[in-house]
């Protein structure tokens, strides 16, 4: 059973193994938002994530016999590396069984820890079955992602350090997967200090926990997909469930377009680097999501930062898009020499900056001695992009 | 001139104005490295990047009289947001020149600070005259970016806070533009342990501090090219030259392209984002500038975060293809129905991930029945664009 006392112990076990991150507050995000904007920083935990503190506090709890055996788990994300890096530290073995179309940037990263990791043929669900019939086989220990209460302690530290850190916090805003973050720091806050909120964030394409809380009784989702691959799960714990139901004030979700703008706001105003999965709480205050927020003291928990470069790459551009500082231009033009020119003398002269042409003759939509030129340009914002559509026009020049 | 007092005064000063902020350890670029590197978070200062200290121990220390006055300052950067958050702070007038091509996103947070942004035609130089004859027209004290005992010795309280985490140091790397901050951590950190070696690190683009220790002498390069532009200074000051040159234990210097592996490094291994001149002390380790590094504890100070996201964007899509994980393919394919179809086809078993596709039928090249096709593709690494490439030549297709 998940008591208060083991909390504390997890965090006594705890002590020299992590990191207790750093507690910042945000002037810029406050500002935008109307409440005091505090980010506890777990996504510059050791492994880049919170899953390490549930991992290594379970692992640390295992007989001697259960540590020669070693330890599996299912995963192809931050509780693979968590669960490797705990290992190392204890010196034994760990397995970790992937579904084979794992980014090869997680594989690494967790046999860079000293883990064995296994590419299972199929998806996460044939990872699991495989891990579950080596635990048999083998006699090795199952480290479940959530559904355990030494996890569950585990991540509840962190609800201590937001108390230690912040002892006046009116909110705390947690993202839900699996929901063992969610438990175990709802019950550390609220069973040390009733008063505080807190809530708990899904991504609106996985919301297992908020339709499960919603309908009082566990439901599995059919399919889930959201860029918060870190907390898409299907469906929520036996143990987990039962603590979000009883310690959270509340749940919401957010969309993929709000995690994406909660993840360039933590790059542009707070020079961190969150994963989908970390920025849902950010995004959630944002957005309005959780009622009551003005002026309080708001603890959003960034819960990891292991976003894939690719990934990262098309937030960027898609918030660049979004915010007019870049921009797709397709201009009609007369097929004859100069065109180009002049296009090019246009942006050159308004400070716009081109990163690709595209220029095609044959087109159903285009007369015969015309064509089309399609361009994209670096731009300061909205207005910069009105400025330069004018004066092409001024100039002459069809803009669609 | 500069004391150990007045360091310590203007870490008391600053005590409740400035973040101390975090220094951590990072095991992955330790083990990448041979040597224990930490990293001294400057990027995660308010206003993004150590400036603010400097400004605003230069600024608490004006009289009344000045302070009724207002302060005048002229820069692009992270100098004009902390002489413009100092100023707020203390309820004074602040006034920034800066050339009229300065980016919006650097003018918008400088407003956002309260102060008065006076966009000047023409270059770095221009707005600089026009901070000048403000100065002297209007009486506005003039801060200076870096050659200053008070913006200096508030830059030094680093080297304090950097004794305070990690006593034990053996090495720390600083970076260099006009050598406020260098000089100032040099000198707390040598006059309180000299046995602890502080190196400097400038852009091969701009190695004005570099170039003038060598020489012996202050020298002005013609023109500086880098894009860690925080540190894109023309020539060193009076105070930081001869600072520099008596403290210093070396200055080397780093190419942008390790400019640019280092902030892809801090992303994906830190979870951090960092500007240009912040990551060229990293990058000196990284590709081992500095000799004698072997095993020992090296803390490189990450100054600040404030990198323009469209730059950023590009560094990333740098990063992306020289580790292998976006490649350019060019095909060429005979011009009949059913290429594409092939092509795409053995791709996506291959697992890659076309992003763009640019099919082109007359070029000089080309048989008169032939055509290119020009691919870009998300992979894994480079042995899976061999894997494709090799796989693509084996269903008959001309990869060139």
């Amino acid at each position: 059973m998940l008591t208060l006392d083991k909390v504390y112990h997890a965090r006594h076990v705890l002590k020299d193994a992590i990191r207790q991150t750093d507690m910042i507050y945000s002037p810029v995000l406050s500002e935008n938002s109307g409440c005091k904007v505090y980010l506890k920083t777990e996504n510059l935990q050791i492994t880049g994530s919170f899953k390490v503190r549930g991992a290594y506090y379970k692992i640390a709890g295992l007989s001697d016999e259960e540590k020669a055996r070693g330890v599996i788990a299912c995963s192809a994300g931050n509780h693979a590396q968590g669960v490797a890096l705990a290992s190392q530290k204890f010196g034994i073995r760990s397995i970790i069984c992937m579904p084979d179309g794992a980014p090869i940037s997680k594989v690494e990263a967790t046999k860079s820890y000293g883990a064995e990791v296994m590419l299972v043929p199929g998806v996460y669900d044939d990872a699991h079955n495989e891990a579950e019939r080596l635990k048999c086989e083998m006699g090795y220990t199952f480290i479940h992602p959530f559904d355990d209460d030494d996890v569950i302690a585990g991540q509840g530290t962190i609800g201590l350090e937001i108390l230690d850190q912040l002892s006046d916090v009116d909110v705390v805003v947690v993202p839900i997967g699996g929901g063992g973050l969610a438990s175990g720091v709802a019950f550390a806050v609220k069973s040390l200090d009733p008063r505080i909120k807190v809530y708990g964030v899904q991504s609106s394409g996985a919301p297992s926990m908020l339709t499960s809380v919603e309908h009082h009784k566990i439901e599995c989702l059919p399919s889930v997909s959201t860029i918060a691959d870190g907390i898409a799960v299907k469906e929520p714990g036996t143990t987990t469930f039962e603590l979000c139901s009883k310690y959270l004030d509340g749940i919401v979700s957010v969309s993929d377009d709000q995690v994406s703008a909660a993840i360039l706001a933590l790059i542009e105003k707070q020079k961190m680097i969150a994963e989908g999965a970390g920025a849902v709480s950010l995004a959630a205050v944002m957005y309005d999501k959780i009622p009551g927020l003005a002026g309080k003291k708001v603890c959003c928990l960034i819960s990891g930062g292991n976003i894939d470069v690719t990934i990262l790459s098309r937030v960027i551009n898609r918030g660049l898009l979004m915010s007019g500082r870049q921009c797709s231009l397709t201009l009609e033009l007369m097929d004859k020499p100069g065109q180009l020119v002049g296009v090019s003398t246009v942006i050159a002269e308004c400070g716009g900056n081109v990163t690709a042409v595209l220029h095609e003759r044959t087109s159903e939509g285009t007369a015969v001695n015309g064509c089309y030129l399609k361009l994209q340009i670096e731009t300061r914002n909205f207005e910069h992009i009105r400025q330069i559509k004018e004066r092409l026009k001024q100039e002459g020049f069809k803009v669609l």
